[in-house]
């Protein structure tokens, strides 16, 4: 009798360790990506999505390298990074990028400069998605003559890359 | 009793088993922000402590908005994350971000320039911190006339931005 | 009878029970570095490793501050960082630090201006790396007079640091 009760009380452990062990087996995802833009993009018109189609890394296969858009398989913290080299191809010009989530800005990153030369610039940000969220990155305002800097296959250099990973599921 | 001794093995097991699922719960831990400073700081003061009030992610609430600190709620190895647009406002200016912990600098970033064009600059640390921890950013050195660009409302766009995550709990 | 069986079964659950928890405990990894540059680097080599001396953080102890690479030790997603402060040291200039993974070029950082005046520049990539595979920073092109900045201790700025961690395990 005593030996039933005690089987039924690991039965019940049992049960319980499988729903943890089967909640922390669902947040152990792999969603890692890091793209590059393939070709220079000139003059590039006020709100083109970015599309880099370059796949370096694209584990989970969130990112959609034909469309530039990442769509998040679960919920969750992530991280996002953006890095980009422009050429200024006029004396008076702009070039403003947003990382956008779901139509919304995170992220703002400017190419505005008074000479001809290549600049980089950059940043990264930490979003909460719900699944099915998008995030892409966006031309904003620009103005003059502007380069956006694909990849120079002599150094394979990436002058313009964008990155993202899941930090923690829900 | 061989049955008996086979329930005592399995007692052992799933005590064994409860002590190992409940450390990975303790350490599957959700801890990231993400905000932007609201208005533009001119001429801030050497010592003075960067709050970012503008919220976009604080899961975990460790970032204090009003105060500018983050405050580690666990051990482990964190990401940081900071990135800055400045306007000088003079000819000879300069203006000096650390990210410290607890006092002591981790980051450098500065934002000088001869020209009177908006820069942005920014950088990222992975530090060690043990729950209770603070990590902050700091104006160091500045001279001359400088601008640390807030948010400006028409176009959502974030001048400068903190952001930061849990990699893994200890 | 049916009591034997309830053990059997029990057995078999906790079994798999200890093989997922095993799966996931051996996942259950930090690796994180955070390393700066301690001295100054005057006119350094096409070609030459940069190696990261200063180390604020080592867990896991996959940088080698000494020859500057970084070696796997699992399988998984990585994030790596560069930030980099370069003073031009005459009017025509160029640096060029490539990050590298076995050889091949994943990310690039140019330091190329027509002042004197001290740029900061860097960036951040997520690569799938196998247990052994080999990440470093590497000089590409240079022209000109450059210092890549090291560490001022006056006010402990870290003018160039390197860091990255393991985002998830495979």
């Amino acid at each position: 009798q005593m030996l039933m009760e005690q089987v039924i009380h690991l039965q019940n452990d049992v049960t319980d360790l499988k729903n943890q062990i089967s909640v922390l087996n669902a947040k152990d995802l792999s969603i890692a990506f890091f793209t590059y833009l393939k070709n220079d993009l000139v003059n590039v018109t006020k709100g083109t999505t970015l599309s880099f189609s370059g796949i370096r890394t694209n584990i989970g296969n969130a990112y959609d390298p034909v469309h530039g858009i990442f769509v998040a398989p679960a919920s969750g913290s992530y991280n996002f990074a953006f890095s980009g080299s422009a050429q200024p191809a006029s004396q008076d010009h702009g070039l403003h990028i947003f990382l956008k989530k779901n139509g919304v800005s995170e992220m703002y990153v400017f190419f505005d400069h008074n000479s001809h030369e290549w600049i980089q610039h950059g940043g990264s940000v930490v979003l909460h998605l719900n699944k099915g969220d998008r995030v892409w990155l966006e031309v904003g305002d620009r103005w003059g003559s502007n380069i956006l800097g694909g990849s120079r296959a002599a150094d394979n250099a990436y002058h313009s890359h964008f990155s993202g990973f899941l930090v923690q599921a829900d």
